[in-house]
């Protein structure tokens, strides 16, 4: 029986993805509030991280005492041609260095899906062929990540996402990729298990328990609304909707993750309150609800 | 090696659930425009039906020779309380009797989730608590279901929806109510595949094969647009989006299944637009691309 840890006198495990406050600040303004309000770790994206430049970054993180639950974001492997899936890999190796950088814990995937479709205007209907793609894709990076020792977290993405974001879609399915590509769990490749994309899969619990901490190489959450209005941006604020987090932290705690508990909310609504008020009600709710 | 049905030369095996054209016509001018184009099939509502009477439509379905390739719906099973556990059932089985009524050849059940969610205010977050309380609530239905001789169909909704309409958001966890409420397979229990649902579903063909003939009671049809704009009345016709539909038919029939393609089209762009023209459209690409 494994006591959870408590979470509400303190917030030394709350991580903030960057994304949840990119439209208020640039990320060194993020870094800096966010160390003011003792909270000690960051999930950034690269196109923030682009916009400080990357040593700048780094070197920030040193001097406030951050560090990383992650780096987003490698990924989006299939393309229509050969050529894509070799432009691909080569973004996805510098996200391995830039993760190597910023010493992260992993690096996410959000492995993509038919190409064209975030744009509109997919280029073929083939899931199974997409679903082989980035399986060939992640099996490439990962022989780069090993050397680097940077873990890849394979994130399954919510259905509503399949056909423009990732076809990973289940934690079951990112497992069975992860069992394939390293039998032996060696701690190389493992999954962010994202509450928003995965709450309602009756075979959650059971996945986690299956995944193991080899396995389990991030936890974020946010809440899912009723109604939601948007199929990318309306995620609610942990406590404002349906998903019983402490309850899945509980499963995720029980298998042996002991790390950072990450918020990541892309919600037009949090992006258009005050900074300030979004990481105060983040550290508040991480603490009542999480 | 299973031979599929040649669909482009007739529409002998297209059914028009009648939620399509809902708010172009009434159910009674829906039944009069299927016959006139030779659409010998419909799945109705029972919001439509109480509209037109129920009687009445019997009649007019035997007077054009129109058939039922399912009826909709039953379920929504969860609720706060004991009473309202009882209202519920009570409710499914007055659509069995409709069903019965109207020769049907399976109840549909959306079988609901956290009470109240619809309305935007759920009264509790326990997805356990509301599977347990559906699987429940159709053990007891079946019992009626069963003496009656009216398939029960299980529709699972897209995890979109999991919170408001449908716990039960896979076909695998569909299936495995049936394996426990009808072990033997009688006939009584199975399922309707929506694509719209299931589409993503990496194990899909893997469990349209594990139900076979007698669990796939019913088969709808439309399409995933990309980019989706609302998370309920945002269907694409079929074609106009990435769902593999053809392949998707393959395994049904693969698997025995040999009724009608269903198609339920929910979307504000084709309910602004002529019956007339939407019923010709569905009768096109259920030649060119069902």
């Amino acid at each position: 029986m494994t006591t959870m840890r408590d979470f509400s006198t303190g917030h030394e495990w709350l991580s903030i993805n960057t994304a949840t406050v990119r439209r208020q600040w640039r990320l060194d303004r993020i870094v800096d509030e966010c160390a003011k309000r003792g909270i000690r770790a960051i999930s950034p994206w690269r196109d923030q991280v682009a916009a400080v430049g990357l040593q700048a970054l780094a070197r920030q993180l040193r001097a406030t005492g951050t560090v990383l639950s992650g780096y987003c974001r490698g990924g989006f492997f299939p393309a229509v041609d050969a050529a894509g899936l070799r432009t691909a890999l080569d973004d996805n190796l510098r996200a391995l260095d830039e993760a190597c950088t910023l010493k992260a814990p992993c690096l996410v995937l959000v492995v993509g899906s038919l190409p064209g479709a975030l744009e509109g205007k997919p280029a073929h209907r083939d899931l199974a062929r997409v679903r082989t793609e980035v399986r060939d894709g992640i099996a490439a990076t990962l022989e780069h990540a090993r050397r680097m020792k940077m873990p890849l977290a394979i994130e399954p993405l919510h259905p509503m996402q399949a056909a423009e974001r990732a076809c990973i879609n289940t934690l079951e399915q990112a497992l069975d990729v992860c069992d394939e590509l390293d039998p032996s769990q060696s701690g190389a490749l493992g999954v962010a298990v994202d509450l928003y994309h995965v709450w309602w899969d009756p075979k959650l619990a059971q996945q986690i328990a299956r995944a193991r901490r080899e396995r389990l190489l991030a936890f974020h959450v946010c809440d899912w609304l009723t109604p939601t209005r948007d199929l990318l941006n309306d995620r609610g604020m942990m406590g404002d909707g349906v998903i019983e987090i402490r309850r899945a932290r509980g499963w995720m705690e029980a298998a042996g993750f002991a790390g950072f508990s990450e918020v990541e909310i892309f919600s037009e609504h949090w992006w258009g309150r005050p900074g300030d008020e979004v990481l105060d009600t983040c550290i508040a709710r991480h603490r009542s609800v999480v």
